[in-house]
């Protein structure tokens, strides 16, 4: 049977050491159901059997029909944001530790690209964030992220303080270390250690978790997706937006972020076997007995 | 101008000090916009004036177009079961602190009313749950809740094991109390105690979160309002599902608690000035300044 | 080279199935050393070797100059209360996972009580608690915690009010499931789950820990084990006060649980490798690497 | 009655809008009981009635019996530092909203400050942590807390790693924004908001307050204030030693930050109507009903 993936874009975290034997299984497996394979120059490098093409990393996306990361989740995290425009579906392969994101481990990639080659694979629609800072009413930057988009203090451990409005509603002014603003996907992330809750990835929802809040009832709150949320900085010296722990812009007071939900969505395929919950118990050891 | 609403219920908390004068002035309202008024016999004999008819509380629904509810967030909770079948949206007026729900001060009850009356209200629609206890097979308890499913320990102040599914798919099983599981109304209430985030009214979710697990790890959980929850009694002596705190069902070992997304929602009419945010703000206490 | 122990009391968790074996690898040990055996009844009939001495439990202590505890956290609780005031030490053997008590395991009992009787042990001493119920101005009910003494909401799942007072100040009132008092031993079992701080045993320390409270700041505190705690129950149906989870009062409107440091403490006797930090990291798994 | 204080040494919040006219009440009330009136600069610039001394911050503490501090508990914190080494005893007073530690309302100054001065007073002694930073075996900073030592993140929202000892007992690797070690006083400040304990002020103990950590079970440790905590960076940019949000220092890789228990205490005097609780009360709103 001819698999529905024509071409294969596959980034690797090129300063893995286990990176270059994972990649000549990876690519066994793709050449024996007929799949072109892409890289960037930094992933080729790093293969043993080289690709049928090398593009830039901006380009990899046009012409690919599946986009194979081999890294971690943060690997997989900044090539969702370059893919998501054009709707190329994401499969994640771990080097190391499972991930959140990454659920095929390196030593199994072969067998699993192919039941995913196969069609054999559970599709999972990702919420991406789109965000800005503007200042004066100018956009001064913009980006996408998948996990979240944090506004924090900067170096100085002193309180910030923000202004918070939904759809153009006050909704609170905010003393506290910052506000992460979060997807279900980055609700595992950040969210979780600032004691956010974890939100499915097929709820429509971002959460507002603040980070160390001054007024202790100032608890996390989720919200539709489709909310338009504006942060307004009030006071703090050096305090930053931060996106996906990737890009950082550098806050005046007065800056606003804003932070919506993105039309485009991140695809990630998973083996058939793959379930969230599942998932989850074994990342936070829900399983384990003498916790 | 002739008010949408033809006939009005009205149900009142029978043993509140001040009922019988916020009758008087929300009477008064109604038959000056020419409302029909059916009571209840208890709240009909706190009236000073007499209603044009008087109902069983379970009748009371049929041929209202608008339950007016005068007492608590307790007192709105359980009318809101009675009358979500019929449709009949609800208008909360509290007789004491102001509420959640009930956001109508008993002092201002007549221009507030006839404000809602002359059609200038915001209409919220609120997720009931269906939970019922099965017992080998068989339902031996069903009801439905708008705020919360807890199931919990008994008087013994030792912890259960519960196994929860979702959609058929197992989770986890839990060592605690309990479990709550909580829709966006019930989300302030017990849940918020309990460590679980706020969700917004507007969210088609619903919260998992653990009373005291004993792992750490096993944090509050948003998921969508349409999957189907199961709740399995794996140990301890004297477990108890309540509902809304109101109605309440002893468990034995295997006992299965189900929990889906009643078809029917609670309608709740707020005066045009009502802001949910707002209204959390100040139940809160977020904004004040020495927290 | 003589053990500075000369008889042992012995207490097993007599359904336990591997009992039998490591009571012999115990008593032959104890015997290699020339230490008298002491035991209860139920654990003597467990044994395979027979001790040189059956007493009843509450008799165990007289004339013991060390206690071995076969069994798991729970069995050394009840052991402890008993032995306090005799000051006789304990020693735990786990016949399960290891315990944050119970820190000898079954399969390395021999060598690690042969360590022990030759003097090659660190002491630790544990506060214990006093306690005791009031109902019209007597005492009702009185024992002695290790872990805790809490006082919670019966098989209701509706919260309760008590007054807490410290040396006489009132301190507050507490709308909650319940309030644990906890010791440093108790801080790492329901109080932590409660989300209370871990308290290090050497710290003479008690902390109040609100279960799930319906005010967000009533954060636990910790004070001094001198103080002299007393909780008056305000209102609420079937509320308990339970001691260790081993022992309970049924609780009325006005009775009053007073609770102070006991004169007598648990001594504990470990091997010399233990560490209290090591014993946590292991069972909070603290040192996992993708938790 | 002559009164037990001679000199008075006066330290004021010199910006804020108030200070000239609680000045003038403050220093009425010390001339009629005959008190000496020391001052600094600033306060003395802002003063109407002009003191009998004046001298620079660091040497005001020489001579003076007693300090009154008149601005908010920041002013306090960095007055405690200096007047510490010589038991100058603090007295504070509030310019705005009462703190935890400047319980004398501004409008109330003057019969407040007589009854201290007549010995009518409450003595409290609060813990100060000395801690200093080493690089390579050398010291390159050191100074004295009273609320806490933070060591976290920089700029950049990224966690750091560090490695925790107690007395030379390796607690834990940590992987969060950060870590407060507090001291009673600071336990209400910026630990509280991180989700830590409150500690009595009589409790000799310091409490370890992870900041949004990696793995949710690493939770707040209380142990003995005569502990020697030692903290290595092991990974991240930027990180920084904070100390009351006063001072701070840049960490490399390998630093270490030292804390212990200094030898010299705070001492606050406190009218003889405070009570610690009373306050907590007031601050955390733990007596509105309606939370």
């Amino acid at each position: 049977m001819p698999s529905p993936f024509k071409t294969a874009a596959i980034i690797g975290k090129s300063d893995a050491a286990n990176l270059p034997q994972t990649l000549e299984q990876l690519t066994g497996a793709l050449r024996r159901r007929g799949v072109a394979i892409h890289m960037d120059a930094a992933t080729a490098t790093a293969a043993r059997s080289k690709p049928d093409a090398t593009h830039a990393l901006d380009k990899l996306g046009e012409g690919a029909d599946i986009c194979i990361v081999v890294g971690g989740d943060g690997t997989l995290l900044s090539c969702a944001r370059r893919m998501a425009e054009r709707k190329v579906p994401l499969v994640g392969v771990n080097l190391g530790r499972l991930g959140f994101l990454t659920d095929i481990p390196a030593d199994n990639v072969a067998p699993a690209i192919e039941e995913v080659l196969d069609g054999e694979y559970t599709s999972e629609s990702r919420t991406l964030l789109d965000a800005w800072v503007s200042r004066g009413g100018k956009r001064t930057f913009a980006t996408t992220a998948m996990n979240d988009v944090v506004v924090s203090r900067g170096a100085v451990a002193n309180m910030i303080e923000l202004s918070v409005a939904i759809d153009g509603e006050f909704i609170y002014n905010l003393r506290a270390d910052g506000l992460i603003v979060a997807t279900p996907t980055g609700s595992t992330a950040y969210a979780l250690s600032a004691g956010g809750p974890i939100l499915h990835p097929a709820l429509s929802a971002i959460s507002l978790v603040p980070i160390s809040p001054h007024t202790l009832s100032n608890r996390p709150v989720a919200i539709q997706s489709s909310a338009k949320i504006e942060i307004t900085l009030l006071r703090g010296r050096d305090a930053r937006a931060n996106f996906d722990v990737q890009a950082h812009s550098v806050l005046e007071v007065d800056d606003v972020v804003t932070i919506t939900a993105s039309p485009h969505s991140a695809v990630i395929l998973h083996p058939k076997a793959y379930r969230y919950f599942s998932m989850l118990r074994n990342k936070l050891h829900w399983n384990e007995e003498n916790n």
